[in-house]
């Protein structure tokens, strides 16, 4: 996968090469997944009204994947750029206004430019292609929020999470969660959470030894998630304070006995349910009076205005599924040589 | 990087492309490098004598590095293969026994080959190789343990982890956390740890936007580490629980007035100290009685002999600090063609 | 760069990563290079009009590149498909058909799909962007056609070339190789040719040994364009004929005695002028009657109608001049960090 | 594959990742065709004795491979440096050793060093164990020599070439072929020359449209060798000089009618046999004398001792050889995953 794409510029997309030929793309479907991360619904999110209209441009003949690369477009049609015109030329805390101006000495400061949570429709777009293929094999990707500041889910329910309006695992939680977004929100600030990726119907053995990794491939797709500062697998740091005794999975007849691998062994996958879970830091756009650098460096005060999520863990949880799907995918056809045997079956005449 | 071997095999070694040329090598500094990680100096490690003794095969010419690849062989000389005997046929639980015969079909038993730790020797040897040239425009990268099971330190001193027989940050922790490590051993147990590696002298800019993220890569460095599951930069998990006016790093002309992000900001370093913490999962090999299936899938009870580590984060930390100056070497060599400006003068005549 | 697109789907594009920032993107000019390409223009290329209008879409930002992925699209506004129905189910021979067919069991018939020369429209506007890098730093791309069935040029003019309606490098030839291109075309047949690629101002040192060899990763380039059969470095094919003392440039203060090694040695620039011919197979697309057979294995005749090149070298080398370019932008960039010198002094405070 | 070492240093080799579980490693095959490679078997090749013996350092248990990382090293023992003395300083005409120098600022002047022809040894290495997985699926690769001088084959015979002191192909050519390098060996010259290298078996889909196009890859890999100057697919620099009509590869029942293609349309394979032509330049290192620069950049006269091939084709043949038999296992592998079906299958429980 490769995508384009600034939040104020013409549109963001991207590229995804490798898709296999005779996939029925279901353009539909892909729409939907747009839409779950789509701002603007509700109160727990950016007011930014973004249709997020996808469009494909290559790599489909008659509904189906021909082998080439797939294209997919958004243009972006609700922009506010100067709605950014007294942050252009400071540098937001918390931000990577500061690292972009220094590592190219250029930016485009409109809504972050490269930077924006907006690049990651096009990752959820490649996500939705990618869960058409898992599909087809019996795999099934699906997230949800476990955390909000310190409200936690003591139960996952990812049917719920999917037609809650904050993704919550939790029914019984939700509402407290909801509560604390809109407390920061109410106090011009923003607030953290927490993802939980899972996995199901993963077959054993995807993930390479040592280089390409399931866990560290995930991690690396995880880590490089806006906003996201921790990423877990299975037991995760809990597995710091534990036993040999107490953490290794014992396996019998009907499979293993415990889950803190979190589905994967010497980073390839056992089979079991895959786990992850993935850090969000509260949205740095905040709306209280915060000290700063210009780029001429002088000390300034910042005052944001403009729309921003006030816990950007909530849409993260969609694209968070959107690159396990991907990394899954990817994986299960690099997986398919590595056996002579399956080699010699495939090519036998 | 690309390393080979298993642990019972005849060598481990690695191939190290992109060196720049007329980097000083300094043989010593290498090995005592590997010498941080070996095992058998004490009562932390296993008792397992593995010399590690590097030889540099190519790359080097007159103690220079020439630009070509540097390749790097540790001879195996210590292989007690017969000691595996008694699991060549079971699947240890928590190990990539079952994963790797899954994927391939045919596994090397003895010391869990390419899943053994030994393999992370070839990585410290060429993270030595990147901290040299690290050093030379000012960079440094140190590690130690900050946890073993609950016992967690509360200030960070690396000069004194350099030297700690646990590489123990805190040395009023230092006891408690070896006697969890004994208690642990001598109930034929293993306990979890986690250790912290710090960058100092970063320069701004380490780090690509989107596909080739600084954090991102971090993560997927850290995670591929054997026994990792969790992986932190800067407040970590710990961000969900904040406020943005909480975990924003304000900026003055002072810096950064606070260090939330931990040094990275949208993927590119930030210039401040670069703070990565890894949760390391007991040592799988216990020599408790474990419930398992063999390769024929019969149940069956494990019984470990041989030699383990009874805390493997201890001297994963030291891999975790080869890795992440890995990474950041890379890293520093993308970013040189980021402005054009720097093209220009790269090329001007 | 990464390209994607079919000949007669909604568009066709390119994703640039990795421009440095700053550097003016000449919007006209990149249009001009793909006016070069466009075809409808004369009566030696194929009648279909492609307006090929760039738009850009990203990682430009006030004029400047950014730093982040520039992506480009040239919307098909021009497809006669319904031309295409009369060879849905039947495999051109000489053309792509049969492979794609076998190998995704399914292919976008229209115009050759994914394997039409358009896509090369792509790689031109790519192309562009490069040329505008390397001329910041003198370096300079050109290219003609040399020779035409069995017409070859005496002499290389490649001022002269730019403004030939057949790219013709030798004014006393191109009569000849336009009656050439004509005859084959009124026979309703086509013709092969060849292009030479020149660059000048090339810095020495670009190229990497052994995996990223600079002739090695051109030939790759070259072989790649749709048609091309055969690439030569320098003295090329002709270079086996000759004794060692014939083929070694002799070395003076005034710089190379002789050009047999077309400006590189050992996979790395000398500083030379480079030069690469690119040798193009006549349009496989003819209208007289072909033996072959259809997607059900039945033994047809072919005859095809549309609108072809009758000889596909000459907007081809337009493609390769362009391909050129690129590689040379990516080992330019490559280049800055392969002594510890200029990394020392990158990063000097 | 990587590969790593100078012809003067400890040792070159490689290290060969991805391949298959479950492949038969035959030892004594991967040492018969160093065998080949092996130079001081005749008066064709160089007087120098390197004994090439090969050592497998991993990935390989019981005879199979284990689906990890296989290395290979071969220790040089036979390294004459002195002879090396005089030209320390200067840039032999026709060598690497002026770019090397620019490149990196230091160069192991032995021998070359890394641009020796020494490194394809390992090359060949790595090609025998592709070698071995492509028998398995029925595909064969072999090459021989056509060329030397002006003097060409009329006929092709493999099997004549395998037993042949200069690996010539056509046996009524040989002695005049043997003769043209003894004339360039006794006036202390070289010659050129050009190697066919043929695969059959291949199956149809092999190669990626656009990115890695089997006939962009294969040129890579061809021009990436050593003094090679030209890379032709099927007809070649010819084709630019026919008709489409007579050009295009008619299709029938049988098969195709012709075979100006070579195997490979659209970049990908079509099931028929695979022809490449390769032409290298004559040896550089010639004992006449010639005129030069020094590092310090005096003009100087180059007389150079020593022990070269005359002609390095001949050699030059078995690795073209192996590297497109590298080059076709991995493209084996890629294809796997490229329909749909094929996925659902290998994943089907």
């Amino acid at each position: 996968m490769t995508t384009f794409g600034e939040s104020h510029g013409k549109a963001i997309g991207c590229v995804l090469d490798g898709v296999p030929a005779g996939l029925e793309i279901d353009e539909a479907f892909i729409q939907s997944e747009l839409d779950r991360r789509r701002p603007g619904k509700n109160a727990y999110a950016t007011a930014r009204k973004e249709p997020d209209s996808v469009e494909i441009l290559s790599g489909v003949f008659e509904g189906k994947s021909t082998g080439t690369p797939i294209a997919m477009v958004i243009f972006n049609t609700n922009q506010k750029s100067k709605d950014y015109g007294n942050i252009k030329d400071l540098f937001r805390p918390g931000h990577a206004d500061f690292t972009y101006w220094e590592k190219y000495g250029i930016r485009d400061y409109r809504g972050g430019g490269r930077s924006s949570a907006r690049e990651t429709a096009a990752r959820v777009a490649a996500g939705a292609v990618a869960k058409l293929m898992l599909r087809e094999i019996g795999m099934k990707v699906e997230s949800g929020i476990f955390k909000i500041g310190d409200v936690e889910a003591r139960k996952y329910d990812f049917d719920y999470a999917r037609n809650s309006e904050i993704f919550a695992l939790d029914s019984s939680m939700e509402q407290a969660q909801k509560d604390t977004v809109l407390r920061a929100k109410e106090a011009h600030d923003s607030i953290g959470g927490a993802a939980l990726v899972r996995a199901t119907g993963v077959p054993v053995g995807l993930g390479e030894p040592i280089y390409y990794k399931l866990d560290a491939v995930l991690a690396e797709a995880m880590m490089g998630i806006n906003a996201v500062k921790g990423v877990e697998i299975g037991e995760g740091i809990h597995s710091a304070e534990l036993l040999g005794s107490e953490n290794n999975d014992e396996m019998t007849h009907e499979g293993f006995l415990s889950h803190h691998a979190g589905g994967i062994l010497g980073g390839i996958s056992s089979g079991d349910t895959l786990d992850i879970k993935v850090y969000f830091k509260p949205t740095p756009s905040i709306f209280k009076p915060m000290q700063t650098l210009d780029i001429h460096g002088a000390e300034v005060t910042c005052e944001l205005k403009g729309r921003h999520d006030p816990c950007v863990a909530i849409r993260g949880s969609v694209v968070a599924e959107a690159m396990a799907a991907l990394v899954l995918a990817d994986m299960l056809l690099l997986n398919m040589g590595r056996k002579m045997e399956q080699v010699r079956r495939a090519y036998a005449q």
